[in-house]
């Protein structure tokens, strides 16, 4: 017997409602039947991203709606502005570049989040600049920026605000709306609590004026079509009709556990992750912005950080995620986000204590789990 | 009680092991357990592909894969020569001139096979021509253009053949290698028995040269991020996991039955099908150019075609499709694709006859049934 638990940032575990509503027979997509589905999955859509604007759905990862940012709102030659202080980050640059988009970058320290005061002289420095790009959770440093007080800079410039909370939206608080942000790109195997492959935009009515006059080249993933389609509750192109049924689900948990109850859930474990981390005597990634949705735990010295997670995963199976890029062996993650809850932390926590005691790491047994309980029963 | 029975060109029924496999806890996409399972696949891709090339997966729709093809192997300014016989052969255009490609056009009739001379003609006419842009199946028409004659012209010349088979592949017979045919394009929701949300594309060794030489922008349809992750088993972004896992689950059925069974039973029902319209005194759309994987029949004088599709699915629960674009109402389109045995075609078949009795159609009941009948029992 080998039970396996998932405890990784992306895809996260399905609830079982999700499961059995893909095993569904298929239905047709220009349907009736499938339109209503469409119709109830765009007002839950706009509950999570909190906001009266259009949320397109896209059949890609991620990185296919970050796209569909940059190429629907920006063309060659354009100047943009990028907070890079993780892998994602690094993601909006590249994909800008491989448009012929300039990009200013804000390096921020990884494990830092970025100082809003620095978006807003990097914006008074060269008023030229279209737009901002950042993060909402850095999934691989485990850090969440403060996309609020963000917003209120850029909001006082003529740029737009473009936020990947793609990691982040449905486990930490995100008021599209009300903060003012323009697009918000995410994706569906976060805090969506789904498989991969759905990927989603939001566009304010300002951005819109960007779409209209963006010159960069585009066709699967060009908004103008995706408009035209989401006003008739269609898709541009054959829906990921099964992706989309799970989605419908997902949402009717979403709405029915509330928004605030959600956060308070995230922020609960987030809490106790920590806590537990600091009774083992280890130290966090990002100690002054850690993300209540991914925490980042650097690996102690002495300790093999890949075999660390590979440990976990191959003898105890339970799986959590190394480091990224410059992050590989020093750090491990430990995701608290989606249809994770808190027990399935402190199986997490007691798989970290087994496998660090084993590899020699110093600590009492148990104390780990101890501060998380006591969180939690708080 | 309604019982729901699918007879439509994608998405196409599926085997109760694949919505089984998708129901099944997620894991996570970077580990040695889906590695594995991207061998496996890549492995059943290639005998379904009947090619040596690598075919890469890419999550979205056979639409997004249609425009890796033409971003990846050619830039704007030059020029390539496209098929255009059904609303996907316009696809091609439309994607080319989104970037700046100029197109020269082979209009063929909408019904019509393109005859392979006239490639021959115009490649001769301009040696400028970089690549002819052509479909297996056009589901719009329920037409299978002669693949292996059009890729014998073509390699006549320097221009590479870009095929579009998401119909079809996996139904009729594409000889990827034998043929010589350069990128073939696919999606999930057709022959492969999937849901729709992934997209295929195979590359011949010519034609990675032109990958090389590109100079369109593209970064999440970037097929040399492709390459670097497929060469360690894994994918550039993060995969449709689920979807991916299901696609193992088909190849093993596709693996087990053999393409030459599978290629045979799509033609025996294509045969019944067409033998019941003509029973019927109905008149087949295209009747020099049939397709194996849909057939497309003309809406017979004094009835409504919109109203007969309707009827069938929203009284009935049988799906069959109508008419796209310029034949909306004219015809309407029985698939025998993918998961689709002989006795879904005496349902659909039945229905058919029965809402058309009911439409006040004249013709004797039962002759459809029995004229099917009669090619399957040979």
């Amino acid at each position: 017997m080998k039970k396996n638990y998932l405890l990784t940032p992306g895809p996260t575990p399905l609830p079982p409602e999700i499961c059995e509503a893909m095993a569904r027979p298929i239905i047709h997509h220009r349907t009736p039947q499938f339109q209503e589905i469409l119709k109830e999955v765009s007002v839950g859509l706009k509950y999570v991203y909190q906001t009266t604007n259009d949320v397109f759905i896209i059949s890609s990862s991620g990185t296919g709606a970050m796209e569909a940012a940059v190429t629907n709102l920006f063309s060659s030659g354009e100047t943009v502005l990028v907070v890079q202080g993780g892998k994602f980050g690094e993601r909006w640059t590249e994909i800008a570049k491989a448009y012929g988009i300039n990009t200013e970058i804000i390096n921020v320290e990884w494990g830092k989040a970025v100082n809003p005061e620095e978006i807003a002289k990097r914006l008074k420095a060269d008023p030229g600049i279209k737009a901002v790009f950042t993060t909402l959770c850095e999934t691989s440093t485990g850090v969440d920026n403060d996309i609020e007080k963000i917003a209120k800079v850029v909001r006082e410039t003529s740029a737009v605000l473009v936020v990947d909370a793609i990691s982040g939206l449905g486990a930490v608080d995100l008021k599209t709306d009300a903060w003012g942000v323009d697009v918000v790109v995410s994706g569906s195997q976060k805090g969506l609590m789904l498989p991969p492959g759905l990927g989603f935009i939001s566009v304010s009515s300002r951005a819109w004026k960007l779409v209209e006059a963006s010159k960069s080249p585009r066709y699967y993933l060009d908004l103008r079509k995706a408009k035209k389609a989401i006003d008739k509750n269609d898709t541009p192109f054959t829906s990921s009709i099964t992706l989309i049924i799970a989605l419908n689900e997902s949402l009717k948990i979403i709405r029915s556990d509330g928004l605030e109850n959600i956060f308070a859930r995230h922020k609960k474990m987030a809490d106790a992750v920590r806590a537990s981390a600091k009774a083992l005597g280890l130290e966090l990634f990002a100690p002054t912005a850690a993300s209540n949705a991914v925490t980042a735990v650097k690996v102690p010295a002495g300790i093999d950080g890949e075999k660390l997670v590979k440990t976990m995963r191959d003898t105890y199976g339970v799986t959590i995620a190394g480091g990224q890029d410059e992050l590989k062996g020093k750090v491990f993650r430990i995701a608290h986000m989606g249809f994770i809850g808190e027990f399935d932390i402190i199986t997490g926590l007691s798989c970290l204590e087994k496998v660090l005691a084993q590899m020699g790491y110093k600590f009492t047994l148990g104390v780990g789990i101890k501060a998380a309980e006591e969180v939690f029963l708080k």
